[in-house]
């Protein structure tokens, strides 16, 4: 049997504090070899009848032994690069009946090999990232962090603020991104849901002064944290690998990076890499060029103890989410599927139509 | 919409002459660059619970723009290996309810990002295996290649006379397994099928006696063809890397490849590549060491007339069908759909189930 689940299931099933406990077991796992995470694979055809968009198909596959379960993330996207107030940004055109995108996530029984589970990516995306940068939090933040600097009010932020609450005892955000619509409704919707108060304030500074964690929760090419906003204690922290600037990273007494494994196989249709402006002159390590991210100690390594972690309240602990992890899926999902079976929820499709009796 | 199809539909969907022509134009556009057919990953987990038992999950994607179509290949198996009349033979078990495979394909539209077809790979599986073979023949065999010798009678022996019969005029086919039961039963299903005379013969030597084209269609990791059988004019051909020897294939005339991408990707959990018999002491290439794939011409060049073809009806040909290719799926999966569509075949799941409002 085959459970079809939608995003609404997915965050009826993941609230953050379970998608931590799912996760954290995951990195052991992979630093010692256990479960299996391959770089990413893109394949990217540029798409003539329209300029600049391109196609784009990633294939993420991972096992977990642990906990007995193969993942396969998908996105089939259509990319745009658009020039937003000066900046060139990445774009998903969304080209799907009703203006929708595909990402999904299939998970696949070690026990039985069957396929056992099919759901959009979008909302499990977002709980992930949350949930990686809280277990940072909670191995990197002092005990008795309580106030949020947050820099960002889109998509991942809320995530962000669930997993600090999650491992921290927090009692005030201050949120500052540049359109004020966007910040009032955030700090409107996250107040309400976390019982705390999310004041919108009018400059990156602002929200970072005073804060124990400093949170990078942007779509942003381009560093959007100034070293000079540290101070003594705090941990930072940022879903991409460029927003933190190098003077920030060198200034920071811990470092602890997602994964190493930080380029994903690239292949273009036609061979023209310069239609994909982040495959133009090389590739992630040239977008930004922040710090050589192979040279750095994983989250993996924090939790098994193989990393230097903060030894004082006087520190500055960082940790950077540079690249995302299909083990990630793997864990978060397991984690789902047992809730979706006990809670009775998801579609249920027949589990013939996806197996055979042909040997191939 | 999602249209789940079956074995049993693809069968009646891709009759061989279909699936030879839905996959001829692909060779060359992979050859061109056009289309993009990364090397399998494969993820392999050692059972503890079992020995001698690996679970496998291998990943296939390939993006196909002349059809518009993405593709995803899976498999999700459990790998044995069993010392069969003296040979170790590596086995795969049905694990799943009414001990079934699996083994999906995914189709995704490279218009819309839309998931738009699922189905088992058993039957895609030995067609594409087939027409491969059948383009080949259609290219190095003479035009007046009448009679068979058939190694083998197990599930992709008939694909392959299937695959002969459609690209020339063939008149007769003799049949050796080493099981006679095997080839008693092969046999008498072929001839019905066929309505040409397939006769059961008793050794390797007889079947390819008088052959215009010999087929190797076996299991197998040793060779099963003798270089002293070949005789002018012979086209050969076989469906995996080792069933003819180094004699063999140095005496041929012209030698084409299915690819040079022979070396799937391999992650063992745990990193014991002992546990995987083909892995131990390096791979493929170890297995047999025939000749260095990477240095033949292989099909796609021949379609485009960059790889030396049969000049005389004297020389000897051969095509080794040495590794699969994800493209294959997308070629015959979008004839499939294509005609699937047409006929109303398959199961319709709504494409909301699989699409997202969610922008990660």
């Amino acid at each position: 049997m085959a459970l079809v689940l939608s995003n609404e299931d997915i965050v009826k099933l993941l609230p953050m504090d379970v998608a931590i406990r799912a996760l954290e077991p995951s990195y052991c796992d992979l630093s010692r070899g256990e479960a299996l995470s391959p770089a990413r694979l893109d394949l990217l055809t540029p798409l003539p009848e329209k300029e600049k968009c391109v196609y784009e198909f990633k294939s993420m596959p991972a096992v977990y032994p642990r906990k007995k379960v193969a993942v396969w993330r998908v996105n089939s996207d259509f990319l745009t690069w658009r020039n937003r107030a000066g900046n060139v940004r990445r774009e998903k055109e969304p080209r799907a009946p009703g203006d929708r995108y595909v990402g999904l996530v299939l998970l696949f029984s070690m026990e039985t090999g069957e396929l056992t589970a099919v759901f959009p990516d979008g909302e499990m995306q977002r709980i992930r990232v949350g949930a990686a940068n809280g277990i940072a939090a909670k191995h990197l933040a002092r005990p008795d962090a309580s106030t949020v600097g947050l820099l960002g009010s889109g998509f991942q932020a809320g995530a962000q603020l669930l997993a600090m609450c999650a491992v921290r005892p927090i009692r005030r955000v201050r949120v500052f991104s540049p359109n004020a619509e966007h910040r009032q409704s955030f700090v409107r919707e996250w107040t309400a849901k976390l019982g705390i108060p999310v004041e919108s304030v009018t400059s990156g500074r602002e929200a970072i002064a005073g804060a124990d964690i400093a949170i990078a929760s942007t779509n942003s090419a381009q560093p959007v944290f100034d070293s000079a906003w540290m101070r003594p204690g705090m941990f930072l922290t940022s879903i991409r690998p460029f927003e933190f600037d190098r003077a920030t990273l060198d200034r920071c007494d811990v470092l602890v990076i997602h994964s190493r494994e930080s380029e994903p196989q690239s292949y273009v249709a036609g061979g023209d890499r310069s239609v994909v402006p982040e495959l133009a002159g090389g590739g992630a390590k040239a977008k930004g060029g922040v710090i050589d991210w192979g040279e750095q100690k994983d989250l993996g390594e924090l939790l098994l103890g193989q990393a230097p972690t903060r030894t004082s309240s006087e520190q500055v602990t960082c940790f950077v989410n540079n690249i995302g992890l299909s083990l990630q899926f793997a864990a978060c999902g397991a984690a789902a599927l047992e809730r979706a079976r006990e809670q009775g929820l998801g579609r249920e499709l027949p589990g013939e139509w996806f197996t055979e009796d042909v040997h191939p």
